[in-house]
């Protein structure tokens, strides 16, 4: 079996790895897609972010759906065969987070791909997966393998959106539309929003998340919210993609008081203009990953809910790896870029 | 009729100034105490803060509490010889903010002694003041015109423990226990929070955070609160009273993931940790003055349910007003100071 | 000009009416169309509801749209050609509910075509009306006033589901699929509901809950909800639409422990099982007109995220609304019936 | 060990019972003080509750105190000597319910003293008991061991009162001052609400809720709740602790449009009329045991927050439990009967 190894930055690899055995409760499956996210992208340009570093050779990848092959004795929801999305993201179910119903918030998660732990928890760019039974998502057959490789990172913006309370019926500010964007404007359209704006300074971004549904895409490179922010503000909540200061910044001036804001980039410190907060009394929330959203991120693809394809750039197959990584981190050229397997 | 007028920054003049007439929903009253807030203090010490600046005589004080002496033909609520404490917030009651029932937030609010509109909205450190019906809060006998006059920065405390959903059964921190921040602690176990721990860098402050019934104190100058920081955070709601970057930054790690963080405290441009934010899932949430909190804030002092006394460092005549805003501004030596009319 | 006037019960005449002056800040309109509700159907058929009765003749009538064909002198949004679906709630702004951001508990409220008030206030169904500007929301070009007239009873239904707190991702049941069982049915869809399933007794609601979203329709005269109920129950939220006791009943039971019921449907003094309440802890939530939603329903329709058409039944020309009314009462026949003008 | 034992209505025996193995995680406890609950009453007088019924032996009791004897190898929380109350709730961890952080509703419970599972869960009214060390709460020397089989009952009402989502600056209504009824009292009281108005038709519930701090007590034999339901009702909230379908009709009037209804009291099928829930948009909701709120009950007696001792209306020793039971039995002459052991 072959997989996509780090070693350090830009030292990606393609490598023979071993199949890991099949226990009771778990599955085997052929992965069809893996989509290349951010945190893989700082993985092979930064070896890392923050803290968090590579310190032995990992597998990436975490956006993956397959098709079952193998199943454990145990196993009687999903069957060889079955074409699924996995979720790569296994809270204890133990913790204190866990048991008050944080379960996204786990003290002692695990998580495909990701050097938070050590040893690192291999990720899912490979040919074989063996995972839990509860990992699996079982997709009908007209949502190709492709689109419920989207379920992980549309999970994450779903989870974002239910951050926000409720969308039903606001206007809805997106500031930063690479990938998370434009899942956010998806989600909140599907959760009721009734006017998104969203704001970029790249044509490519801007171009799909008018696709996916935005009512108006401003260019923040040559214009500005500055309309939206008179009369101490306009937006309802706003999502915060960009883990830009700078965008944080413009995007208080435009939420009403009152309002909601959203925080999903990460960004290091930044500067935050505090008495803006209090004197609005604004409600800035994190939003970390997703929980049930995963099994929800499913569904939605699979009814027809929530139209991802808009956001799929190319497809390449695994022995292209450097290239494909090289163009999802270009934002003038990419949105999602997929490997095949 | 004497009046307390700022001209510039320590240019603090006893002046005299003419009673306006009354009206028939209006109240003349006898003013017998008036608390110094820190607003106050900046126009007295630097004309202002931020953007807000003198630009005309003003009459400070907005914490005030006095003798009802005549009453207009429309008064039926209060009557000569009621005492009162007198609710310095006046909401228009007709923009969008006050109609969604976020009258604190009004786009068009008067507040005693404050530059933010212009001509400046005259305050009540003077001796004879005329309110609105609205604005009269009886109190009973055993109740002093001192202490009414902690109904004002009581009520924006006990709005910021509103702002934090619920404190019932809550860890709760404080930091910063200036008089803000102490009638949080009270207003906080007013409201059932199960442990208070309050930090700032000053005895006389911590000592008083113990009198009204914090648990426990920290002297962040010397100590630190990195105990409580451990397994990604101990305290379910923070109020962040000081308007202090560092004390933000130390209070972020001391919250649990997925708690409330309810700032009180302006301070310009902060630093945040907004990966801190992100990951824990934290609230921050702006907390800005009050509305119904008024009456709560008369009702808790008036049946014993919330003691202020501990805070009340001096009443000084209003002809020595200088030397009360000069003790007033020196937290070494005082927490509330009261200037008697 | 001509109005259709409620006597007595089945006594409904149409008859002339005078056109009522028009103010500086009032709006003249000619009626294209308007729905006919279940409490004109009251009216029709008992002379009222509860203790509301018919004490003088009434104009039925509160779904309505029209063409502006003057306007006062102070008005600006709107002009004489515009097409626009007009808000009958007027609620006072100055009582405590207004006030608390409760509208649409006025306790001083106006609503055409309501004998709740005496004077009752006369309802739309006339040729010509006079509204005040704020209650006039155009419509584009491609919306007939025959849909811009659902946004009441669609304002009613986005009312409920916000009620519901959120239903994004949520299991929704909705009992009792006439016209606002319908209406909230695609009012959960747009808000996110991951699954819908609808009950009924009579087979047209049946069909038209499938056609406007419903996963699963659930003939409850010869079929059960007994395989929700399993484990305690299984929806997250049940809309009660129907005011019957007995689908409240079964509704109960299929809803899942901690879940939400929100319960549109009047019905007078209902059994319920307390115990059921108590040990699932489900929240029993009423729900009750509107207040901002019917702006956002303006809104959903104009910009196609709602289709109303499938529930429009017939319209009948005013000179027929005896026949119209008698439709309108027949679950066998009609959803919704409107008149034309 | 003796324990006190129900074979049928009316049949309470005290029988030798063997004291069970002490596994490693789990603690030896002298049984100290047992308080006699509702349910243990409807054992005894009734054989149970609707549909739960006792059909074998069971050792009645859940509100007990004692002291650590002896402790398993993996024990490190407690030590003997130690005095501790002791938590009788013990959900799975591992349910839909206790993983979404509604372990108050565990499908999977274990519960002392209760004929819901077959078979029974023995009861805690015994001289010594085995739990496991996560059920113990220890307690400070100057709380006594009756003190803290408070913890339990207060725990329920704690729950309850967070129910309310917040009681801090509420106008709240208590029906039915039983023992539930006086400790909501008490926990409404330590959670901010602003006044509380209890009712009942018995003198000693009305006489102690006054000593445990209602502001005002209404004998609804002879009185009314009728001032209160004026404009559409009064109270934010309202506890209804009898399961009396007249106190819940009087109580809906009684509480103003938008408030909210907890529902503790168990009561079987109850009429309710629901076009006032409708149309006042009132919520009621169910509240069921407790969960994290043991341990806050037990802090809150400990810090001296809340003074259960007026509650307690006579300990009796165990060899007397029948009469024990037949004064908790009548309400004209007990509140709260505990067991000495």
């Amino acid at each position: 079996m072959k997989a996509c190894v780090i070693h350090a930055p830009h030292d990606l690899r393609i490598e023979e790895a071993e199949v890991p055995p099949l226990g009771a409760h778990s599955v085997k499956l052929r992965i069809g897609a893996g989509g290349i996210c951010g945190s893989d992208l700082h993985y092979f340009q930064h070896g890392g972010f923050g803290t968090v570093r590579i310190k032995q050779p990992m597998i990436l990848g975490h956006e993956v759906a397959g098709t079952v092959i193998e199943i454990g004795g145990a196993v009687t929801a999903v069957k060889p065969g079955d074409r699924a999305a996995i979720n790569p993201n296994q809270p204890c179910g133990a913790c204190a987070q866990c048991l008050a119903g944080r379960a996204n918030l786990c003290l002692d998660v695990r998580f495909y791909g990701s050097a938070m732990r050590f040893p690192h928890v291999q990720g899912a760019f490979r040919e074989i997966l063996v995972a839990e039974e509860r990992q699996i998502f079982t997709i009908p057959d007209h949502v190709s393998l492709g689109q419920a490789a989207f379920a992980e990172p549309l999970a994450v913006c779903l989870h974002a959106v239910t951050r926000a309370s409720s969308v039903a019926g606001k206007r809805v500010l997106v500031t930063g539309v690479g990938p998370i964007g434009a899942l956010t404007i998806l989600a909140a359209r599907c959760f009721g929003a009734r006017e998104i704006v969203a704001t970029d300074v790249a044509a490519l971004p801007l171009k799909t998340a008018k696709a996916v549904g935005a009512d108006r895409v401003i260019d923040v490179a040559t214009d500005t919210l500055a309309d939206y922010a008179a009369n101490k503000g306009t937006f309802d909540v706003l999502f915060e993609c960009s883990g830009n200061a700078r965008a944080l910044a413009a995007g208080l001036d435009a939420v009403r008081p009152g309002g909601t804001v959203v925080q999903l980039g990460l960004g290091g410190e930044m500067g935050l203009a505090i008495n803006t907060i209090v004197t609005k009394e604004l409600e800035l929330r994190g939003s970390f990953r997703f929980h049930e959203e995963f099994g929800w991120a499913v569904d939605y693809i699979s009814r027809g809910l929530i139209d991802v394809t808009p956001l799929l750039t190319e497809t390449i197959p695994l022995a292209e790896a450097q290239r494909a990584f090289e163009l999802a981190g270009d934002r003038a050229q990419a949105m999602k870029v997929q490997l095949s397997f």
